[in-house]
């Protein structure tokens, strides 16, 4: 998979308007990719859209998330885990035959701080994986600092994505798109049935964050 | 906690006859620590104890678990995953009143390669401090290779110890265990509820191995 094969595909990212899914469209949109913002609010995902746009220079547009994932080649799924379950299974006809690229971290927050939370289904991702059974779900950019995403000033993001998934075209295809934002590498980080401690690495992520006041990620090393 | 109070203190590694205990024993020997090896069998720990001292020059002991556990002021397990609980109930009095440093990865291993096991408590360091009500118990040394420890060639080990805990003494001192292995520095990871996923992620880093004939770890970004 390379670059000129992304340059051909359109990219959804639903729950585009919350910090992390919009930080995702504005650096994917920057790097030349088409993207889609999706929203459960069409007119929200229009107003983040608009503002990436003039952002980046690059043209992005937004739709209902049933929209903008009908559009898409690649949908990422960057939604609150809330609602999760019930997006997909709302949007699995829209999302078969599609590589959809989970990106949620179930986690639950009280005064200590942030926890991983039990899925019955292992993870997010696996959760998204049973639900779409016509989809090629990847799991990816879970530990990715939104602040840093978000920030004009921020020139390169020092972190790796891993990436989970059973289908080696499609995580070769993710890679290549954590690639695209400058500083991050997209690294194979294992099958999908290892997609829970990653999501969760979100949470020792944000005690890091607390106790050293930085915007942590992760670096793979001797690879 | 200063290198100064390290040196005052005697380290034992219980499981230290196998790959991962004998890497750490060998790495703390080596910057000067006090070091005595335990193992099921005390004539295992005192030859692997006699290996290290040949190859570090540094004056390293054998002895069962219990003798080990019973002569130290720290006590990191790195036993299989199977035998854990059985030997935390066993040495419970001799642990009390000191800090515990669980090492311990629950994992399988299938033709796919490592996963992580689901644990009632929720993580091997959780069940520690389950069993070990009268020890101060801290998660660390999870993700480090055995490979490069235990590698006379490598004189520096390209990674970050994650450590975890609720005590903020014991995790600091933890943190300058770590960082006595060249190359390695200890990073406050999270309290004990965030153990599993760093356990875990050992899983990942497996996999990381065989996709890119690697030893990885793993560093963390903007700390």
């Amino acid at each position: 998979m390379t670059d000129s094969s992304l340059a051909e595909m359109t990219f959804a990212v639903l729950g585009g308007t919350g910090p992390q899914g919009r930080g995702l469209a504005r650096r994917f949109a920057a790097a030349g990719l088409s993207v889609v913002i999706g929203s459960r609010v069409a007119k929200n995902a229009e107003q983040v859209a608009a503002e990436i746009s003039e952002a980046t220079g690059a043209e992005v547009s937004g739709a209902s998330n049933a929209q903008a994932a009908k559009a898409a080649d690649v949908v990422l799924i960057v939604v609150p885990w809330e609602g999760h379950a019930d997006l997909l299974g709302q949007l699995k006809g829209q999302l078969g035959g599609k590589v959809v690229v989970d990106c949620v971290n179930p986690l639950g927050f009280d005064r200590h701080g942030a926890f991983a939370l039990r899925v019955e289904e292992g993870s997010a991702t696996e959760q998204a994986a049973v639900i779409l059974t016509e989809s090629t779900v990847v799991g990816a950019f879970h530990n990715v600092s939104a602040a840093l995403l978000n920030d004009p000033d921020v020139n390169s993001v020092d972190t790796d994505v891993l990436v989970l998934g059973d289908d080696r075209a499609a995580t070769d295809m993710v890679q290549a798109l954590a690639d695209t934002v400058p500083g991050v590498r997209g690294v194979y980080g294992g099958r999908l049935r290892n997609a829970h401690q990653v999501e969760a690495l979100t949470a020792n992520l944000i005690s890091v964050n607390r106790r050293y006041k930085a915007h942590s990620g992760v670096r793979v090393t001797d690879v």
